[in-house]
């Protein structure tokens, strides 16, 4: 027994969100039959107001609304400190902790050769132009602690090697209340080393 | 740091699906921005189709697509047999079992104080005039074995003991697979005052 031809093509769209399954695609379509029609149509119209009302920011390349990017806007960001992200959602994750307050340059991804994505593929000459341009004197690499993380790391520090900008890159260690139990050999080895004094 | 507001609003939409709470309306958001501009174009085409080409079959109250009711209109289904269910949805679900192949009954609910679900609330009405249309011979209840199922039943039974129709009712028991150390008293207790011969 097959479902209605559009609940078919509704759960096969639905199943493209990440983890989710046959299953939940299929609780999915059924909790949007009993959504009101103005619910339904409020959500058809926020697909579309994605392609109309965001995109991105041709100097950090940030997401921005129609009012232009919050980042390169705002006069009170240090524009000596910028921090290197692989994609537009990670400066949110950032802006969080509240602890920065450059500027940032998404790079567009992270350098793999699973994902063939090459350095050609990352906005480098851009960041240099930038980095030149408001004389960033620290820039801060916000990458991923995974190979793909280290070799662009690697990768940025040989490219701005010639530039007198200081780059640092995010600690690695224990995280936030984990136990010994629960943490891998590589973090606990990578936190061993980069030990600091008890303060 | 907020997000900007078409995703903002996006979220705030993705949250009303069963189970995403502001984390996974978050992921879902952002992989909408990595879908094409088609694959977003045709998930809002999808919402709008639910509006346009899906109904609710008005003999059963079964979902239908633009061809009309598949349950009512099929010629093989055994006219004397009608399960009774609380929800469209629920038809799928016993279709996939292969065991039924009788005529369906929608209530639109079951009777729950709570949620403000009256007698009045379910379709009993139709529900009568089809047992007498179809002369049908057997009832089976399909319903949660919940309160509120069990509530629903009673009532049926109450309401129906003048016609002359048989009411079964879905059997209780031990789910397929499970283990006594992860079946609850009350499921083992039924399973128990419902033994059968060994076949």
């Amino acid at each position: 027994m097959r479902y209605p031809d559009p609940i078919q093509k509704l759960m096969l769209l639905l199943r493209k969100f990440p983890g989710v399954g046959g299953k939940t695609a299929e609780r999915f379509a059924f909790a949007l039959l009993e959504w009101t029609h103005e619910e339904r149509l409020a959500l058809a119209q926020q697909l579309h107001s994605l392609d109309e009302e965001l995109s991105l920011c041709n100097q950090c390349g940030c997401l921005q609304g129609v009012a232009g990017c919050s980042f390169c806007s705002a006069s009170w960001r240090d524009k000596r400190q910028m921090c290197v992200i692989a994609f537009p959602k990670d400066a949110f994750a950032i802006e969080g902790t509240g602890e920065f307050r450059g500027l940032y340059h998404v790079l567009g991804g992270l350098l793999s050769p699973l994902q063939r994505r090459a350095p050609e593929d990352l906005a480098v000459d851009a960041l240099k132009q930038r980095i030149a341009q408001w004389q960033v004197e620290e820039l801060i690499l916000g990458l991923d602690a995974t190979f793909e993380g280290d070799a662009t790391a690697l990768f940025l520090q040989q490219e701005l090697s010639s530039t007198p900008v200081r780059i640092s890159r995010l600690a690695f260690g224990l995280p936030m209340g984990s136990s010994f139990d629960y943490v891998d050999g590589g973090t606990l080895a990578r936190a061993f080393s980069a030990r600091g004094t008890v303060s």
